[in-house]
């Protein structure tokens, strides 16, 4: 298979379920918003080493806020319910409440909820109110006023969602891979939490020389070792592979920013191949296959 | 006293030993540096409810990293080496490793050295080489190969060196302590740690109305409680406060954070007076009295 | 009137006619078409003393570009036809052609059109070819091909909508002025041609003083003047005062940009009052009464 | 000749003299200094198509500026001394003096000094005063009051400093062109003029089939032609070039933009060549060879 010339490997990518929430930061402008949503959601690429996977959803106009500001969207997904709102807690309630000119909405429907409770910090200073037709809690600070909601819905979503990029040259790829990240930023629901959004190192599970290590450096993806070792999976004239991992809100929106992204990233030039990762099957609940989500 | 028309209050910054570590971050270019930097310092403003405090301490230009591409020097921060030794491991391994174009050095030179063991990742293909007149691991990877070094300098830093921002509205308040932090960007051994350099929110030890709250608003410094609390620290006229909280590897560079800090701040119109906080010398190990600080 | 407590004052903006062209660019990425529309669009604030107006309109995603690479379309703006189409061929030869990944395509449906002739430069190595159903110019480049069309439609637009910004202090009327503009920049056919689209400088025409002088400043509306001159149109307790001009390719355009820019501004604290400027009826062929513009 | 394991070519560029004026722009943050830089520099690319060359020289700190506040050093240039007089005023009336929060001083000391009398526009309400040791006017505006400097220096400088990045891939050159021109902007008293620093289409003088044409692309730089026309100057795998212009104060200035561009271009991945273009020593006075340059 073929997209604007770079050939797509017929493979999918094999996915798993996590818990997600999804809140919205609104602040004076568009550039705070962006500055809070970054902090809140650092540290965050992949469970195995972080506290949790979170990412910027999307950018929201001033139409689309409960408040009528500017916005950002973000998801934070963890694989537990409590481990979840843990999270929600240290992140909302340390990198944003504690930042300049923000607010925060819910920003999922779902039956259940998980509680963030700040308005107790307003010792008995904070009152209630409606912003956009949503009850809120309004806690004085030094700055002025901190608007919140205090539950957050949360739902049964994807997390793995993802591509691989093989380009002639690292620059290519990682111009590919950029826009492919980009292009995910408008899709409703779905981030790409690794750093940038792009992914640089590969694993396989364990180690053939290590025994302590629960996972190492896939060699057969990794360029310069193309010719060491046996069954490279890296073709001749591929100097760099980037993968884009996907989280999303449910298998829908995986697969809109998975179309997305590698419709962004085969418009750049000297890209050779768009693949996909998993486990053949046995691992995953989730399978997104190349040809299906791009309708090839 | 007064700086440049703005009231100076004769009071001093209270704060902590701290463990802080510095890694120097390069990358193809700055803004992929600056990517990299944003995510590994993330959910970072607060040992009270982040994992760690970190933050970006510095960009550097091509010849002030070893590898000669651009870079940019990040600190984290924890009360114990342990905590340290493991955020640095979670941070630069997770957020930093798996990164495009990444490399990533020791930034502090110091007695002590925490182990940051990357390279069994590489499961054998993993080599040493020298970069810079540093011994470091070459690891192969999808994106290409990944450079580091394994000991990561520790020291007694400084925590919670900070200043008060008081001005007529918001948005004076905002653009102050902004431009604050960017200053401080400038000054080596320094960072803002908090969700871009600005904090938003006091607190008070403590509640009066909810008992199992550890720490609550405090309402004296709330602009908009003024009128309804007794003993308000809140001039007339002013409607906003914002605290810049400076991290910093020794009390010099937290002394010429402030400083640097205090002097961009007092340029933008419509601030009022500038102010520190303290526990009245009784919690802190170090003071930072504004008038020495500023030499008035 | 007001709108979120902020008094909207009942007077009118007063505009004139000019003619104008809209030009699609696209590049490899977002960032390398926002730098070349900058390029092509500097130095063109206003027609008293640039060479012509111009200015961004919005962003363009894959979906938006006929050859469905991220974008951004660009306005220009001149009096005469001639002076137009002089301008499109420098600022379109010069600044768009001249740099790295760029294509371009008229952005503005039309009767009358403009040529562009570039594809001459190929000295007889240019083709022609289809882009996204248009018939383009290949033309090879250092770079590797450059794409284009060569004619540009032209309309009758509007140019010198506007609106005033009273607020306490200079952030406060500049922060509110950023956000105006950022919200304009989701109007499809409107630009705000000043620099980063907020006019520091109000003129009256001709001089009190200095009798060879066609406009100065209107010193009714100079906040340090407040108490100097007579007639002040400064109320008590404002400190600055910026105007955000708009030109559109309709009077609908301007309309939606005012509009747009008023609701985005009313949101920031500290601002008094909102007007706009006008020859009171006697030269503009066009007027925008803020009353209609915001449905009060 | 090698740098970094890339190809130098043993050449050199060939410059002519131009004038030279220098502008230092403060504003009340780096941003905003940045916009005006970027507004007042614009649609400046080439003296052959537009109004004159302009660009950005570097960001100043707050030590570095007459004010004390975040600041940007712009550079404009003319063949003739008229010319850049005009353009001065033009460019920095109209794009400075109507910017928000801005201020505008002389940044070259020269014997010869061009005027940009903008206080007239004070109507007789505008004054004297001092600034970091500088005669200014304060002129009252809406926005507050603008302070300039009238006499701006004019030199003698260089024009058409350049260097050729050949690589494997477009994203490879591009890159590449990128960190050298972000390594250019640290050094004092250069620009790269054309857009975002990078050239796209090279020229040879005059046409094989457009008699009416000054200039046409040059074939054998063109990777898609390789295989078309004699003489090729592209090398085997080569499939873009781009080319850096440098402006400068002093044929010192443009020597050490050259070489930290150069140093800074080699390290990005896939490049294949740098060379430097010239007319064989006929057209211009200055010639800068690689070899000096780089010390080679």
């Amino acid at each position: 298979m073929e997209l604007e010339g770079v050939e797509i490997e017929d493979t999918f990518a094999e996915a798993f379920p996590i818990k997600v929430a999804r809140a919205l930061i609104t602040a004076v402008n568009e550039r705070w918003a962006m500055e809070v949503a970054r902090e809140a959601t650092g540290f965050g690429t992949s469970v195995i080493g972080c506290p949790s996977e979170a990412g910027i959803d999307k950018l929201l106009t001033a139409e689309e806020t409960p408040d009528g500001r500017p916005g950002v969207a973000i998801m934070i997904c963890h694989f537990k319910k409590d481990g979840l709102k843990e999270q929600l807690i240290g992140r909302l309630g340390q990198c944003v409440f504690t930042a300049a000119t923000t607010a925060i909405f819910n920003g999922l429907e779902a039956e259940e909820k998980l509680p963030v409770k700040l308005h107790f910090f307003g010792d008995g200073y904070e009152y209630e109110k409606a912003v956009g037709g949503r009850k809120v809690w309004a806690i004085p600070i030094m700055g002025g006023e901190f608007i919140c909601e205090e539950e957050y819905g949360v739902k049964s979503g994807v997390a793995g969602g993802n591509f691989f990029i093989f380009a002639k040259e690292q620059m290519c790829a990682l111009t590919a891979a950029e826009n492919a990240v980009a292009a995910i930023q408008h899709v409703e629901g779905a981030i790409t939490p690794f750093t940038a959004g792009v992914v640089s190192s590969g694993s396989k599970v364990g180690s053939k020389k290590y025994k302590f290590m629960h996972a190492t450096t896939n060699e057969r993806f990794c360029p310069t070792l193309r010719d060491k070792v046996e069954g490279s999976a890296i073709p001749e004239g591929v100097h760099a592979v980037y993968e884009v991992v996907i989280d999303g809100v449910s298998e829908e929106a995986v697969k809109k920013a998975m179309r997305a992204g590698i419709k962004a990233a085969v418009k750049v030039p000297g890209l050779v191949k768009i693949s996909a990762g998993n486990f053949e099957g046995k691992l995953g609940k989730y399978q997104f296959r190349l040809k299906e989500v791009l309708g090839l």
